[in-house]
């Protein structure tokens, strides 16, 4: 249960099928998971955009009034957890612009390294900027190009740098086009599907499912593809990557377990990081009567560490389905609060027992150190923590909000420090060298675990 | 995963501790799923009472606001489903009157079966009727009674039939009290647990481990907790029965998996249902590649299959956490959109395998006919559903929203017919003889599978 | 401006009208300065009926949606200001009840003097009270009550006193009958019209104008409309009174001026007010530069002054139409901002000179003084505050939410203490005197002014 | 009443002054009517800028909690009736932007000429535009100029032709400045008022009535006041005009009669415009019974009439003071339902009278002619209208939201066309000279009635 290790956005499109606000509309609830703080779409024909954004989750920001207003057979859509700037309501995207020329809306996945110096440039140059979010600098590029829509988008995006997963809707006064964009290093998942006689286009592959879309590609890391009224074109940016370098941490943490992220079953690579570590504590002989996973995300490494190993299943924490976003806490202190308001001990199965118990990350400490006295108190007589990734001892710069290296507990504490901090019998990492063997050599990103940023890190 | 199969209600109160509103709106928090369509909290003391009720999820019914002005360290809430009267917001809990003598304020869990006689009876003594709730016969019948508090209550409920768990809050000029009710048969759970300097009542355990309660005991059947300014009298009432009967439907789906009801956990008695099912398929030699169970309540079923068979428990099914009460669907179709907009299968893990779905019960059919369309378009290659409980045959009487006895399927069709009907390769129940074992010979009340039903059904 | 002098109720509904909840909805909109708390509509056929009653402002109660739900061609609806029972929800009307003999719905303009007497003596029989408004008692004892519906209303109203304009709606389970009823002295108006092949009925006329009804009868007092399948029936109640007392403050402040109350004009009734005052000040040789009205109420009786004086009518204080009902005041405090929220002096007109302001009461005074001291500040050289009323001595008990008598300046302080309080130069009432002759000997109730209680004052 | 003529916008700014936003927000209230679609704050310190915009009515936009999140003792607010841009959220202003070098937040009332050639030029050097309104385009330019604040002011404006008001909010790492401006041709009004140790400034002096802040002057053509922190500088525009040109409309319709606007009591202006048309008719000798305005801009206007020509003056027709933005019809038809919803006639008042009518223009006459069968309904004899403007016969392109000159009956139809049209005994009009004997011989606009345009027309 992460506390504080958030994905920035998830993007979803449609392009040319009926009623497409409201099949974007159902795209961007089945990745409400990537970002809960704001939802927008834009929706277009060559003649006009139209477009909604606003604060709250997709079922807030939209009802049936709202969404029959969004006309077209295209749409783009976004939603949002800030990385970067702050929440008013200027940050949600698409963002969207005008002018003689027609209209452009941009919905973006993931983090530029080099907008801060594009935005200083740009405003020299006489921009100004109505948003503090880094996509903004992409409009004000695209805007200063010249030629066909191909040339503009090859041009805009050979001056960023770091990581996007783009949606771009484009209309002059003869064309509509959408463009579907990942970056060199492919650093955040982009897939398109097959819809009715269109496509669907969006960061994971289970919003497809609930649109009745047909899954038909992962991006390829550089590649684009641009949707237009004569058919599809699929190329590749002009600027290029020594290495492709997909998130590792979208297996991890971020995707939901029914995608297929990267090429890879979310579910599937979970399970196998389980039995990595089922088999080091077979090796080591670890006694314990029975395994869990914290809600939700660990749960499916928890069943790959029971497969691997033998040891019973079991539920361990029931989480709790009716929460908002805002809840009321009395003014007396209740103690673990906001960890008992999300999820519950079961206490006969804990009764006594060894219990493993499988995250997928520590970040501050203190939400496991909480989840592991609510556990003792529930009578588990040993926790053995196991997490199904590295230690996270530096944050990302390509699209996930995580605190600075400064918060995180593995950047300054041995794990025998964490372990004594979250009151843990025992407490073992997959290593990087697990992860290496996970994703069977494929250059992935792990700089999170291992400082090693492919695309570098902002000077500013 | 149900369709129609309804929870009426969860009570919850506080006795003598600070912000009892304010506990008691996390008490009914943690009863959410036992009814979704309105929640209402009473709160006072012996010289006022003070009231909120409304349609909507708890969290939608209070803010800070609501909660400050229900005031007092005493309080009785209530979350609704409908069992009996329509969805008016004059049926919303707890009842409520108020008189020269006082007043008094009635949360129920349960159904009366005589309330329709005792109201004609009512009706003709001059009484008038302002909400279509049976509960609110109590009401009247404690109006006519006369002497103590505990001989009103002796006086009043030697009348009703059915079932009742009640919480009452009473004030006269001089004094406040709480009663904590259950009928003589005990078909519906009630619980008793210390907080603080004072107590916290409610359906389940569960919702003392979030406001902090140390849990004391379950209400015997028939037992009444009368809480009053010098302490807490338990006694028994007048009227008794023939034999006790727990619902043993609040262990097989109603109650939460981390709650403790009648005894027993409720985690532990699903997990002995799957082992119990996974036994006979042993002994018939099933084969299979893994089990899953139907989100939530399937799941401790499904891993309780797993550890008796070894067959690997996997996941199948994801399900959607943001989901609202009201959903917008597009004009245009999307086949089984209601299934997949709650839930989405897991593909890789699934494809070309021979699985075991459990699940909790079938009621129509419809629902399970489609979550195993889903699972064969995700590439199952055999559906074996294992029911962890006998067929639904007989609606319930007694506190839960069930079909018409013609809409179950299971009084219309042989098994051989629903498996047919839902596209399942083999389907298997529980056979009341398994549920006896289980059970452990305790007398409890099945008679939504056995048409035995203790307290009669009604006649009106 | 009356700060504290409230209206309880209008109440308003439709016989045989297709789209008859709506057509109540623009019925009480049109009554909503009658009160502005909550309303309701109950709206029903031989068969059922639908009711829907909420805090707030009519526009905000009802939505299309729920104006959908209340099906039928017949309705009755109430706006509600509190004068018996606080602002809970359950206090709302109409009130409500259904038992096996059919349904009851009960909408009630006034105020019943011996609600509380009759009260403890249906509780002694074993009624019990839902809410703490005085229409209660009219239910319960209907519920007593034998014979035909004409038989029931008579019993039933043979034992309430005091003021009761009402619409009742019954159905058994062969007819549906509306009852539109006056008590006999006739305190609030009620009146009946044609729409369409239908009625309508309301407590004022400006309602018909909305709907499109004609007038066509002010019911008299005593008096009551039965509808019923067959036709209309018109008769008189069997408890007579001693003299008919239609309340005198309807015409001076709570009818609007476009309404018909009583049989009057209320915008002509209000200039005869005026002209009175300006009557005795031409024969007081009162010099002033020009008359001004305190909007809205006192605008009428200040043209009337005008056009009886010749001195010229000015607008003097400019009424701000978008308040709502919440306003946020900030931290610091703003002198007078209460009153200037509302209105705002016309410096330019005002400057220098001599004014009289004519207003239709004072009830505490302060809001009086806070509005002479705007005015004095936007350069009143001299203020002649004219109150086309006499001075109101002594509590409403027939509908109106007055203060105390000891809240009401005018019973404390004699006229030249309160001209000191106010900061007026001069200050003039209407005499009881001018009232007769106003009202044309007609036997009005001005106990208010005079403490000439019709129905005697409540014993409990 | 006017259905289609339609101020765009209303600015409030507060300087240095605790509390900033929350009396903004004040100010913006008593602002309302000039705009109503959408409102906005941004507050600012040297530090930070903090906003929020949205659609709806002020108290609809802001509760406590939005105020509390905008800090300091400076702001700028807006409220909007779309001119130009369609009603999409991101039309709202304050606009505002930022960059490395600080916020840039700007507030106008008024309408560029020119926008749409700047926006053309600027985006043909690269400037992308997120919203439709012609304001942004003083973002771009004031982006691309160079030095202090007052010479980045003087070169953006010299560029802009056409009507602007302006309050810009402008902070760079050092220094919080506010600017209020007035363009050289001084279309619309812009107040300046002392409150506690800073100022108001408005577009209206009854804003600043509300706040507590004394009038101090009102801005002359052309020029700026610039608040800073070490005082304020007034300052004249590089830009000249060769005229000045008030808008003579503000008198006429859009400021509140308690405002002075233009260095005049607008009430009392509108009293002169009534007096001129008496004075004609008493030289035509019309013989009519009463006079009464169209509620509410007509009111002043009859009152002067009545003045002016000793015939009485009445209401006529009351006005519904509860009306939403929202009004649910119901699916029947009620004749003329629009404009009852809103005003009722007074049938005593008017039954078989010869009736003067005063408004303030006739747009489409369509509302008049409504107005005028609702009065002979109520009896009216005779109807004579009387407009207190001349024919408006071309479309505003300096600040007001009117229909196409081919929407304007005055355009297409003499003055007899027009009486026979709308039902109206006979119709006169203020003449253009009329007009200009009430302004006294001043320079203002009148091109609505002339086609004698200041500042040219737009040309795309």
């Amino acid at each position: 249960m992460k506390s504080s290790w958030r994905e920035n956005c998830g993007v979803f499109g449609i392009w040319k099928v009926p009623e497409a606000a409201h099949l974007n509309y159902l795209g961007l609830f089945a990745l409400q998971h990537r970002g809960q703080e704001g939802a927008g779409i834009v929706s277009g024909t060559h003649e006009s955009f139209w477009g909604r954004r606003s604060s709250g989750l997709v079922s807030q920001v939209f009802d049936r009034e709202a969404l029959n207003q969004l006309q077209g057979e295209t749409a783009i859509g976004h939603v949002r957890y800030s990385t970067v700037g702050n929440q008013a309501d200027k940050n949600l995207q698409p963002l969207w612009v005008q002018g003689e020329w027609g209209e452009l809306a941009v919905a973006h996945n993931g983090t530029l390294t080099n907008a801060q110096e594009l935005r200083l440039e740009l405003e020299s140059q006489g921009s100004v900027f109505q948003s503090s979010v880094d996509t903004e600098v992409i409009l004000h590029l695209f805007a200063r190009t010249k030629g066909s829509f191909r040339e503009r988008i090859d041009a805009t995006l050979s001056r960023v740098a770091g990581a996007f997963s783009l949606l771009i809707l484009y209309r002059d006064s003869k064309e509509l086009r959408l463009a579907a964009i990942k970056d060199p290093f492919g650093f955040r998942p982009l897939c398109v599907g097959r819809l009715q006689e269109g496509y669907a286009i969006g960061s994971e592959s289970c919003a497809f499912d609930l649109v009745g879309a047909s899954w038909e590609a992962e991006l390829e890391a550089g590649e684009v593809y641009e949707f237009h009224s004569k058919g599809v074109d699929r190329w590749k940016l002009n600027s290029k990557a020594p290495r492709t370098a997909p998130c590792v941490f979208e297996w991890i943490y971020f995707s939901r377990p029914d995608s297929n992220s990267f090429g890879r079953s979310v579910y599937e690579f979970r399970k196998q990081t389980g039995a990595l570590l089922a088999e080091r504590d077979q090796r080591a002989s670890l006694r314990a009567d029975l395994v869990m996973g914290v809600p939700d995300s660990g749960i499916p490494a928890a069943i790959g560490y029971s497969q691997q190993s033998g040891l019973p299943f079991e539920m361990g924490l029931i989480r709790n389905h009716y929460i908002g976003r805002t809840f009321i806490e009395p003014h007396q202190s209740i103690r673990d609060f906001r960890v008992k308001i999300k999820q519950n001990p079961l206490p006969k199965s804990l009764e006594g027992k060894r219990i493993v118990v499988v995250d997928d990350s520590i970040v501050r400490g203190t939400t496991s150190r909480k989840i592991n006295m609510l556990l003792r108190e529930a009578g588990a007589r040993e926790i053995h923590l196991r997490i199904a990734a590295p230690p996270t001892i530096s944050p990302c710069y390509y699209g996930i909000d995580t605190p600075t290296e400064n918060e995180l507990i593995a950047s300054k504490k041995s794990i025998e420090e964490i372990r004594d901090f979250i009151f843990a019998d025992s407490l073992e990492y997959l290593s990087l060298e697990d992860l290496r063997q996970l994703t069977q050599g494929a250059s992935v990103c792990h700089a999170c675990f291992s400082k090693d940023y492919p695309s570098g890190i902002p000077k500013l």
